[in-house]
């Protein structure tokens, strides 16, 4: 099966798969069911036997998953067995949060640049690293052969950035600014944006 | 049409439709095709189409939709033409982040406390408001009306923090922390993790 014939709705789960086996094999749980595995997730079991069929044959009937055995199928699907550097452009409050986010190291993502336009924030150290200017974007994207991008810039300058990194060899794309980002269709963006996320939640109420 | 027949993926979108119709009412468009707003959300315009469909007729066929009028509509649908105070649980550096992002107030959410267990943050200032103990979070919901709360603790404290914020009367979260949230199903939650959409973006690589 192509990578692309995975429908995408599956490959935004399988994260979250991958997240309740690792915190069940640090606890030394061997074996899980759907059931189980569905519960944490919050989908049914019959969705997690359809989602995973979609890459091999990984449980049997009656005896579940070997939890240590799909945790790794799953990091090698995604790809995070590897280390990925990333650039960040943004060294406001949401940069600075980021910088500091220890998650990203513990699933072997590490940043590898702070980039920002603001010549008060230039030369100032974030975490481990320095802000540079974004003249030095292409370098930067480079030298530290990133892949992947957070852009962590207000929404008037994401289109443009996105552009920028596009040009220098980035691939995938984490956007926090509140802005849909028009690429060549060979660029894989994410979005985060928690307005979004909230009114989606307040029709609810 | 009842508020849950609607499939939850459409909801999710009409914040984005949203967003681009106030941009273009900011700009003095007054009509907008299925196509132009796809185009910039997107999607296709026959999901446009579909998507307001549940809601109602709100274009004509040839002529398109009324930016204004059909922003005031989906601002209706999605409540946030009125103001919704949001209690923040964590402040960190994710914290102090959320407290700075300015889009929240544009977009008529506004933060009416914020809580930490540390000690040495308790009594601090944060934004216009101060560090409130943990042990106020029941006051603090209450006496500031919140029925969201915003959840940016570490994961570990994530489901019990959460379990207390719905006993306090929160009926929405916003969850930055990466776990899994076990609630009652008439809370909705909305999760924000970073890492789950950087390693369904590193599958695509």
């Amino acid at each position: 099966m192509r990578r692309s014939d995975v429908p995408d709705v599956v490959i935004r789960r399988l994260p979250l798969y991958l997240r309740c086996l690792t915190y069940m094999a640090e606890r030394n749980q061997r074996v899980v069911s759907s059931q189980e595995l569905g519960a944490w997730v919050g989908v049914s079991s019959a969705q997690i036997r359809k989602d995973l069929s979609y890459f091999g044959e990984f449980g049997r009937q009656g005896l579940g998953y070997e939890v240590a055995y799909l945790r790794d199928q799953l990091r090698s699907i995604l790809q995070v067995d590897r280390e990925w550097p990333i650039v960040l452009v943004g060294a406001g409050a949401l940069g600075h949060a980021l910088v500091n986010y220890r998650a990203f190291e513990s699933w072997n993502y590490y940043l590898s640049a702070v980039l920002d336009n603001d010549p008060g924030k230039v030369g100032q150290p974030i975490g481990h690293l320095r802000v540079r200017p974004m003249d030095d974007l292409p370098a930067a994207v480079r030298d530290t052969g990133a892949e992947i991008a957070i852009l962590a810039v207000p929404a008037e300058a994401a289109q443009e950035v996105a552009e920028d990194l596009v040009e220098a060899g980035v691939r995938a794309i984490l956007n926090y600014a509140p802005m849909n980002l028009v690429l060549p269709p060979e660029i894989h963006v994410a979005y985060i944006d928690p307005i979004a996320s909230l009114q989606s939640t307040t029709y609810y109420l």
